[in-house]
C-alpha cells in the first residue's frame, strides 16, 4: 500500500516534509499547495508532484492524506476541513494559539473520527527515543527529574515571534512535549522566569529570548527546562533523565564528529546549524510512523491532544512569569 | 613564615582539613581539639600535633588560626571568640543556620577587624576554577545562564537532616554560593521546587531530597540548580555557564578514566564516591588561598558576607517552596 | 541529466549500492542482474528496476554506468567489456587478485579512455573527509604519523576467505587506501606482522586474523595500521593523523549517542554492527562523486590506478610476513 | 616503620622523587648528595633534609634505602656500591646503556640478596593500574593487540640525545615495559621504522625523533608502539588494549577538564605539558610500592630483570631499524 500526500505549505518547514514524505517507500507525494507559486513549483520541480490549490486537493480522489505546513492561524480551520474530507492530517504544531479553538478543533476530529497527528518531532529523534527506551525497560528505575536543554543557534525575525505566540507558544513547545513524554505522568504545576539577554528588540515585542522553567508532577516528578534564543555554537539539544536507579542523557550531535589538537587544545567542529539538519532523521521517523498509524489504524502519537496539553504549558508558564507564581495547569486547562 | 593552626573539631569534614593543613608547606598543624577524645588523639597520631581543649587553643600564644569543623550550632560563638582573642578563623559553612545570629556574628568580626573565611570549598576546585577564569577572560561573552547539577551519592542519616536545617541549607548551599560566583551580580529573586522521592523518612522529618532552583539578578541573567539527595552513579558534580559568546562547562570527574567495552558498550567507572575525594585538591587549594589571605593582608573570600548571602538564598528558597511563589531575596535579608 | 544505471552483482554490496543509486536524484537504476534470479528480482521488486542479463546491460542502450558487485573474479572481464562498450564502471575492490591481471586491466581501460572508479568508499565517510580537510587545510602542519583502526565486528566465513585473497587484500586493503589518501605521497616500505588469534579454522586456512602493518613514505613518513577479524563492541574504525603542528582524528560512531549510569558506570552504546550501516552516507557519497566524474568528465577518484596500488601494497605485506622483514613496494610492482 | 632514604641525585627527577618520598608517611627523606651543590641545598631546604655526599650516604647507619638519580653512566656502580652496602635500592631507568653491564650488576644484586627496583613509573599510574586490573579480572578475555601511543611535548636538547642511547633507549623503553606488562607474557620478536621528522639535528646526532614499533609474543600477541618527540598538544600517553571479549583503553589526562564552545567548535584544554604533572600520582605511588616491598620482604617490582629487558628490546629496535628486519629477542640477550 501506497499512501498519497499532498503537502499544504512550501515554505522551510513544509521542504523538510517534503523530502521525508519523498523518501519514504510506503508514500506518494501527490501534490503541493501554497500561496506562493513559485514556492510550491520549486518542490513539484524537486519532486514530480502537481502543483494545485488547497481546495483541489481537499476534493482529490488520488490523496489519502495531508501534511499541513501553513501558517498557525490557518492550522485549525484546514484540519477541521480535511478531517471531515476523510483525510487523514499530519499538522505542524501548534494547532492554534488560543486553547479554546484547539479543543473546538479537536472536537471536530473527534466527531468526524478523523486521524490526527501532530508535529513534534523530537519524540522521534533516534537519541531521544533510545533515551525512552531505556526508561521504558527500567534502565534507571522510577523517572524523578528531567533535564532538557534546548537553545536555538539565532533569534527568528522579530516579524515571527509577533505572529508566533512568543517564545513559550513556538520554542518551549517543544521541550514541554518531551518533558511529558519523558515524565510519564501528567505535569500539574509550571513555575516560569524569563528575560531578555539576547535582543532588546525581541523585548520591545513583548517576548523574551532567555527562560527557564520548572515543571511538577502530581507524584512529584521533575522537570527543568533552559531555553536561550541564541547559541553560538550551534543547535544545543541535549535531554537528561534521572532516575532511582541511574540517569540516561542523549548528547548533542554535530555533522562530523572529529577532533583537532594543537597548543590552543582539543576542539570538535561546532554542533548542528538547526533543526533541517539536526533532525533529518527524525522527520522521516515521524512521517513513517504517521503512515503506520493509518495502515494500522491505531491511536496517532502525539495526537491532538498532546498538541494541547503543550499548549497548556505554554500558557501556564506564560502567566507563571506574569504573576510570579507556581501556576497549576488546571487554572489554565479548566 | 608559618601560619600555626589549631583545628576545632576532628569529625570527617575536621579530618579533611587536617590533611590540607598539614600537607601545606607554610602550615603547621600545632593542635585539634574535640569533644570525643579519640577522633582527636587520631588525628594527633596520624599528623604529629598536641590534642588541646578549644579553651587552651584559644589562650596559645603558639596559635595564629584556627578552622572550625564543629557542629554548626557552635559556629557563630567560636568566631567571635577566636576573632576577639586576633586569631584568623577558616569556619566550614554555614556561620549559623538563623539569618539574624550570622549578621550579629559578622558585626562582632567587624568590629575587632578579624580575618574570617568561610568553606565554600568548591571555588577552589581546579576545574571550576578554571570555568570562572573563562568567565573572567571574556570567553564566552556576558554570562546568561548557569546551569548547576549537584547530586549526592547517597542521603544522610535522618538525624543529620534534622540537625542541618534541610537540603537547600546544608545542600544547596554550595550551589547557592556557586551560581554567585559564577553569574557575577547579586540573585535578586528565587523560585524553587521541592519534592520526596529518595526517602519517605526525609519528608516525615519535614525536608525534601529532590530540589530544583531558578534564580535571577536584577539585569535578567538566571541560574538553575538541579539537587537530588541520591545518585547511583556517585558524586554529581557539574557546572555550565552560557554566555552571549559561548559557553563553558566542567564535566564531572572520576578517580580513574579508563574505558571497558565489550558487546554491552563502552563503559567508563562511576564517579568519585564523594567529597572527600572529588574535592581533595579543592581543600587543599583553599587552606592555601586563607594562608595568602593573612600572609598578605588581603580580605578573605569566600568572606562571611558570602556565607551570609547564601544561607538568605536558602531561606528564600524555602519561602519560595513553602508559598509557591517566586521571593525576591530582599524579602529575607531585610 | 540523469545517469541511468545497470546494477551487476545482486548480494550484500549490491543491495548497499542499489539502494544508493536510488536514492540519488541524479541517478536511476534501470536494470540488475545477478546469476541468483531471486535475488536479483528482489531489488528489481524494491525499486522498480527491470532484471537483465549482464549480456542484456551490456547492448543495452538504456544504460550510461554499471555498478559492478560481482565475485571478485568477475571484475576484471567486466571492467574491459563494458569499458569497451563506452559505459562507465564503478568497481568494487579488489580489480582482481594479481597485480599483473590488475595491470592489463587497467591498460584497457585507458586503452579505451574509460571511466573507472574504484569502490574505497571510506574515502567519501563524512567524518573521514573531514579529517582530510583538515589536513589540506593545514591545521595540523605536515603529516608526520597516521594510526588506523580497524576491527571488523566477527569474522567472515573461511569459504570467503579462501577466495579472497586473505586478510590483507580483502580487508586490510581498505586501509592501506586511507593510508595513501591520508599520508599524502607515495608508500615505499611496507612491515607487517600477522597472527593467528581469533579463530584456528582461519589459519588452517593459511590465513591469518590478527594484524598490524607499518607503512613509510620516502621522506619519512610513517603510518600504522591495526587489524583484528573480531570486536565484541561493533565495527572499530579509527584514524588518527598527527602532524607538526598538531593532531586530527575522527572517532568511532554509533546507532545512537546515549549515555546510561548507575552504579556499574557510564555506557554507551557498542558500535555499529558493520559497513552497510557505519558507511551509509559514505555509500551514497561515493555514488554521487561518481556521477560528478562522469558529468564533469573529470579524473576518476579513486581510480583503478588507486586500486592497483593498495593491492601492491597487501602484496607487500604478505611477503613482509613470509620473510621477516621490511618489504618495498618497489619490489612487488617492479 | 619509617623508612629512612637517601637521595643520589637533585636534577629534574630527583626533585620529583624528593617530592614523593616526602610526601609518604612511611618514608623520611634523611640526606641528598649532589655534585651541584645548590641543586642538592635547594632539596634539603625544602624538604629539611641533609646534604651530604655519595660516601657519606653509602657509610651512613641512618639510612635505609637510596633513590638513584644521577647520570645513567653512573647507574650501574651505585646500585652495586649501595647493594653491597645493605642498602635497598630504586634506581631511575636505565641501570645502563649496555646490556652486558647490566647483566653483570644484576648478578652483584643477587649475589648480594639485594633489593633492587627500577623506575618505571607509569606501571604506578592510577588509570594503566586500572586498565592492567580489568585484564587481570578477566573483562577483555584474552590479550590480543595492545596498543601504545606515547609523544612528548618536546625533544629534549641534543646534547642529551648523545648521552641517552638514542629514542629507543631513553623514551621508547618506558613503552617496552608497559608492552610487558600489558601482554603477560614475553615478547619475542620486534620490527622497528624510525624517522627524523621533527628535528634535523636530531638525526645529525645519529638518532631518530619519529618511531613506530611492532613486538610480539611466542603464542602471537601483538603490540604497536608510536613515539614521537614533539606534540604540540601537550604529553600525549594512552594505552589500549584489545582481548578476545573486549577492549580496554586509558585516555589522556589533562590539568583541567573543562570545555568552551563557541562559533569555533567545542575546545577542552591541551594535555599535561610532561610527565612531572602527569605521572605525579605514579611518582607517590611506585615509592609508596617500594616501602611496601622492603617492609613486607618482597620480590621489587619492576626488577632489575625488568629493567634488563626493556632495554633488550631497545637493542632489538635498533638493530631492526639498521637491518630492515624482524629481530628476535633471542638475538640480542643471548
Amino acid at each position: 500500500m501506497t499512501l498519497r500526500f499532498g503537502l499544504l505549505g512550501a515554505g522551510r518547514i513544509g521542504k523538510v516534509h517534503a523530502k521525508a514524505v519523498s523518501g519514504n517507500p510506503k508514500a506518494k507525494l501527490v501534490a503541493v499547495a501554497d500561496a506562493m507559486a513559485p514556492a510550491a513549483q520549486a518542490i513539484a520541480d524537486q519532486y514530480g508532484c502537481d502543483v494545485r490549490s488547497i481546495e483541489a486537493i481537499l476534493a482529490a480522489k488520488d490523496i489519502d492524506a495531508v501534511v499541513i505546513c501553513t501558517p498557525t492561524d490557518t492550522h485549525a480551520d484546514l484540519i477541521e476541513k480535511f478531517t471531515k474530507a476523510g483525510k487523514a492530517v499530519f499538522c505542524e504544531k501548534p494547532i492554534d494559539l488560543s486553547l479554546d479553538r484547539v479543543k473546538a478543533c479537536l472536537a471536530v476530529v473527534r466527531a468526524n473520527k478523523g486521524t490526527l497527528m501532530v508535529g513534534f518531532n523530537r519524540r522521534f529523534d533516534p537519541h531521544f527515543m533510545a533515551v525512552r527506551a531505556e526508561i521504558d525497560k527500567g534502565s534507571i528505575g522510577a523517572v524523578e527529574m528531567v533535564t532538557i536543554t534546548s537553545r536555538d543557534p539565532g533569534a527568528p525575525p522579530v516579524d515571527y515571534i509577533k505572529r508566533s505566540g512568543g517564545i513559550f507558544r513556538d520554542m518551549t513547545i517543544h521541550d514541554f512535549d518531551m518533558a511529558r513524554f519523558l515524565l510519564g505522568e501528567e505535569i500539574t504545576e509550571v513555575s516560569a522566569m524569563a528575560a531578555v539577554l539576547v535582543d532588546p528588540a525581541i523585548g520591545a515585542a513583548g517576548d523574551s529570548d532567555s527562560v527557564q522553567v520548572m515543571l511538577k508532577t502530581a507524584t512529584g516528578k521533575m522537570a527543568v527546562i533552559s531555553n536561550s534564543r541564541r547559541a553560538t555554537y550551534g543547535y544545543d539539544q541535549r535531554i537528561e533523565v534521572h532516575g532511582s536507579r541511574g540517569v540516561v542523557s542523549a548528547e548533542n550531535q554535530r555533522p562530523v564528529s572529529i577532533e583537532v589538537a594543537n597548543g590552543s587544545g582539543y576542539t570538535r567542529p561546532p554542533l548542528h546549524d538547526f533543526f533541517m539538519t539536526r533532525y533529518t532523521e527524525a522527520y522521516a521517523a515521524e512521517i513513517a510512523a504517521f503512515i503506520e498509524t493509518i495502515a494500522g489504524g491505531t491511536a496517532a502519537a502525539p495526537s491532538g491532544e498532546d498538541g494541547l496539553l503543550a499548549l497548556a504549558l505554554a500558557e501556564a508558564a506564560l502567566l507563571s512569569v506574569k504573576e510570579g507564581r507556581v501556576v497549576r495547569v488546571a487554572e489554565v486547562t479548566a
